[in-house]
């Protein structure tokens, strides 16, 4: 494994600069603080599900972030609206199968959306890439029972088949398109004691998918890039309630201050 | 009133161990705050409110909590199909009716769902309680009207009733399942200035009545557990913004380092 | 330009001593956030959209706050029923045109709203106010990409056909009713980092309108006083995650220990 560098700090400036507009139909739960980090970070979050106007805002935004953690019948048809209009529009779209494997509605609706829609990148735990493809996977709730190990033979294989790039997160993060794979080794433990660190990275790959066309690279940055905010953060807070308040201002600050030195990304 | 030992570091290590998987169908404004507050105590929060997967998550999940602070017509149904499989299943269900006696829909919504449903915990202040029963009973919005004491000798005839435990929080918690009660004298003045302190003990006890079958002591662990949370926030915290972080720290770092000295539980 | 006092603290110390419900049928982003900002200035939050109840809730509340920032149609038809019984009460409506001009689904929603419904205050970036009158101006998402200059004229106009008060919010905000203008020269950088800052001074205004029943001073006073807040806590926060926290913690302590001599409020 060699470490490789994705030049993020260039990255992150040219998305302060063109502040790009990240259409979220997405959780509940996470909305406040994806929004906040896409501000903290420099893009410009939207969150819109209404069927009137997805296509439109789509339209207007440069990439589009599609999140089951709360779904329902009404968002789904929202979201296959509006990714039907990105894609024809050739805009990124970014997929987070939140808790599929645990609900035979959530597998069905990432499997489905995975398929009908040219996803560039697709993010989840072990257990929810499992999931979409090995019928009998299960997650727990929304948390991984599985490790990246596991689930990294069918996520290249997924990717060929679905002509995507898989994102599995967890200790170790690994990106593969099929062809390629690298692996993110940026994180801390505390990372997995706010809900929604997940869904957060989910959108973050949204907005360097703006500025890096390649879905390997953009997801591996953003995987770099929001586990090195972690990590600066754990040396602010012991504590969830203050680490998430450090997150969001070290994605802040890492942002306007690039830092070149610590991302630790590998390349088979 | 006697002092009592719920043997709550023991309760809080086990849930740290287990990491008991809480089904929320709750309201709109507390999902993030609550999700992060399960995660800070150990246990693992699930939001899901699609009619096509309650029933599936119930059966994962080790509790089932309604809490009707954003209500509408077609969560109700989620709610009513999620907690009848929750009941077959012998699972916990804990209820949290919210602004019940502010609005008939809300009310007329609380009654149906305590009277149909065999409920673990009901938790609310005490005008929520008093409308449960008393018709004319009303509440300000979601905050209280009536004093613990008001409500506390209607709370008795309706836990024997309705065969479930009452929690009515204020400042004193009176918890009751009719025949024996209560009182719990941790809390701080701040815990009523942040949204969702009440929704989150809600949530809280469900995951306490997952290591003690005693809706009874699972109760007011719970109201324990989290006012002295709140005692400890209060110490580094003197406005609401600060405190709301220092609560989820608190809750982490009690859950993690259990105490015992402090908790104020007393029977009657 | 004359500085004028328009005596904040005495309205912050009625706010606190009454409590006034402020009923929100608000975006899915923010909830949280503003009942936590309404909370901390001691106002009494109620977030209820369900169609069987907003007009209940309406006669209990003393202000009606809409905000289409997540809109959907239901809700819109909740935000019709809420505002018509509102006004038949006489009581304050508030109109927060989130992402107005971005999408004809939230510009015509917009303007239906403004047209039809007697508002009391209109509060939105540059972009917003404007889409409201002239044809074909866009917004970039949920932000703004106009001046508030851009905008004044246009707001005169439209304060005067709409017969209501129109506050544009930017760098200098302008607060019109058509015949007088107001400007308010509070604020910080850190305010547009953070997302619902302008959702959260528009619910705000909401509590000012119980104590002040001239719209223009009360929007003026509601943006002066979140401004200072956001002044206050810039002072303490340099990034957007410690900024948010300090943000609510300054509403708390402004509203609380009321202060009379930064409040920056001109007369034309």
């Amino acid at each position: 494994m060699n470490l490789i560098d994705l030049e993020i700090p260039g990255k992150l400036a040219q998305i302060r600069k063109n502040s790009p507009l990240i259409h979220n139909i997405t959780n509940l739960v996470v909305m406040d603080f994806n929004a906040n980090a896409l501000l903290a970070m420099g893009a410009s979050p939207v969150m819109a599900h209404a069927l009137e106007e997805v296509e439109e805002m789509c339209s207007l935004a440069s990439a589009l972030v599609l999140n089951i953690g709360t779904l329902s019948e009404s968002w789904i048809k929202s979201m296959v609206l509006a990714a039907e209009k990105a894609a024809s529009l050739k805009k990124p779209i970014i997929f987070d199968p939140v808790g599929s494997g645990a609900t035979t509605f959530r597998t069905q609706t990432a499997k489905e959306l995975s398929s009908k829609i040219p996803i560039s990148v697709i993010r989840g735990n072990a257990s929810e890439i499992l999931s979409l493809r090995t019928p009998g996977a299960h997650s727990k709730g929304v948390d991984s029972v599985h490790s990246v190990e596991d689930a990294s033979g069918i996520a290249k294989d997924l990717a060929l088949e679905l002509n995507t790039t898989i994102a599995i997160t967890g200790k170790v993060d690994l990106i593969t398109d099929g062809k390629r794979v690298l692996k993110v080794k940026n994180g801390n433990g505390m990372l997995p004691m706010i809900t929604g660190s997940g869904c957060t990275v989910t959108t973050l790959i949204g907005a360097f998918l703006t500025v890096d066309p390649d879905p390997l690279t953009a997801a591996a940055s953003a995987l770099s890039f929001f586990g090195l905010a972690g990590e600066m953060a754990a040396e602010k807070a012991a504590a969830p309630g203050s680490f998430k308040v450090a997150l969001l201002d070290a994605i802040y600050d890492l942002s306007l201050n690039g830092q070149s030195g610590n991302y630790k990304i590998f390349a088979e």
